[in-house]
């Protein structure tokens, strides 16, 4: 049943790779200042899509509503990092428009 | 500033710690697939329990919106629960109803 | 730097998913109870799991000591998922040992 | 059987709301770039205490060798937390020692 959920799992994973390997980065930045919502965003982004991956993955009865809650959190990772030049802010910006993407279809899907 | 959020923060510790006891001790039940439902509802209470707790101590901006979702689930939690008499469940179901509630009042709260 | 750890992350990703996937179907096979044990290592495995993809994603200082644990996890439920002849199981035994493997490399890379 | 743990849950949970908290406070310091380690270090700290909470409270065969790792990262956390005069990275370094001591006790414990 879970795998009409695996393109969705699959954007969920890598986005939340990315958030985390973003933080990371965006820490090493000399002007850490200005990454701070940067960074707040990738820490909760990071953790709702790892969360929203584990209730699909169960099927859970959740699962729709869980990614709904994603999809807003992911956009406004995808809105924040967008706005710096950093490739890894870039690459961060596009998985989580991907992952918001999967998860808004899904969170419909699911409360149909 | 997170200090406004503790009783939340502790009811949602409370109740993940709930949860985690009472899927092992269902498990444990000589009829498990009596509890299977309790099980997989507590999965999902404790983990974003969990998520909630992190989110407030964080000051994150999705608090509000996250504490609304976990009040949903550890409703549905907390009424599983209570439709069994075992004394873990019973416990369980009264953490989940303690923890919606706060949840709840965080949700608005933070939403207003 | 984190990408040397890209091909851990996915198996992490991967067993995470697989014994996510695992435990819901364990919850709803004929005999629950005989699959106790492998429900709870994969709830375990799967939350190290994910928790070992985090931690190697932000190149954290103890990315390599928390893959030397969830290897051993992993080994774990991938020996009693093996035991089951259920295909989500036999799914879940081959993700899991490919998830050891890896882990085990970069534990011992990592501490080297 | 878990309530053998409650101490050492307790510890986690206080734990890991601490470092939480820490890590959005030293996101709003003047030199955030001086806080790097200390933040890096808080969400490590804060994901491992809050997984081994829920390992203790589910009376996981692998509670013991987490709480063994959860030691040494709320040791790392808890020293690097003392280097800084902030009251929320000292109220940090408190928590993490207290967490730290509560984790040797149980990983030695569950591993006799």
């Amino acid at each position: 049943m879970q795998q009409q959920y695996q393109s969705c799992i699959d954007a969920c994973n890598a986005c939340a790779d990315a958030c985390d390997m973003c933080s990371t980065a965006c820490l090493q930045e000399d002007d850490v200042k200005m990454m701070a919502r940067c960074i707040a965003l990738d820490m909760d982004c990071a953790q709702i899509c790892r969360l929203a991956a584990a209730f699909m993955a169960r099927g859970s009865e959740f699962a729709g509503a869980l990614c709904q809650l994603c999809a807003q959190i992911c956009q406004a990772c995808g809105d924040e990092c967008a706005k710096h030049q950093m490739q890894h802010c870039q690459d961060c910006a596009a998985a989580c428009r991907r992952c918001a993407e999967e998860c808004r279809r899904m969170g419909s899907t699911a409360a149909a």
